[in-house]
């Protein structure tokens, strides 16, 4: 596997119109989607920041595995996601390395990129993403 | 301000020995340098993926705030950087949009930057740092 780049931080909010003056007043960055995921339960704002793009999570149900995070940490960084160019041969590489992947095929995300999650057991912690358009 | 880039992402490790690998072999990414950072009591490791290096932190003193961090969450991301022209313009203007700083003046980091941390409290829960050449 060789990512190019972090394509994105994701962090969980509690509420995107209280978080998102903070990327916009203090940080200076642009919020240039607002966008709700329904499998995932979670609503998502959207910045840039170079070729980096932060992902602001809120929960859309207490069920959301976002919602138990923040019930959890009080919210924060939530996962790191990496460019590749295809999904599937990445998580197949991830696999073949030692890790645990918690998809085992590329699902649709964000922004209709296809994702596949490794699992933070193996990958010292942190929730790993791996995302990319195929 | 108008942070270029995210310039890292620190991850709190129990042991570099044992996380590089999963950098290196799953990932494909080189480990270019290791660093003790001795005010901070951290030992950290370095890869570099598109415009953002990954910063690994080992505490190398039970005292130090990643052993703090390790301990009451067993690790993972702890703080996004994100890179400025100048860090104490970058403080000023984040103090006057309303941040509480951690830094009111830049401080030295690894690798000769000059860097400054917002608190968590007015970030979303995200430690964030402001980091340049001056």
């Amino acid at each position: 596997m060789k990512p190019t780049h972090i394509e994105h931080i994701g962090i969980a909010v509690a509420n995107l119109e209280e978080a998102i003056p903070f990327y916009e007043k203090v940080l200076g960055l642009e919020c240039y989607a607002i966008e709700e995921v329904a499998d995932q339960k979670v609503k998502t704002a959207f910045f840039k920041v170079g070729q980096t793009k932060i992902e602001l999570l809120e929960p859309t149900s207490p069920d959301s595995t976002i919602a138990k995070f923040i019930e959890k940490n009080g919210g924060g960084m939530h996962h790191m996601a990496f460019a590749v160019e295809d999904v599937q041969t990445a998580l197949n590489d991830a696999a073949a390395a030692g890790c645990q992947l918690i998809d085992k095929a590329p699902r649709g995300g964000a922004e209709g990129l296809r994702i596949g999650f490794l699992h933070p057991k193996t990958t010292c912690r942190v929730l790993t993403e791996l995302c990319g358009t195929k």
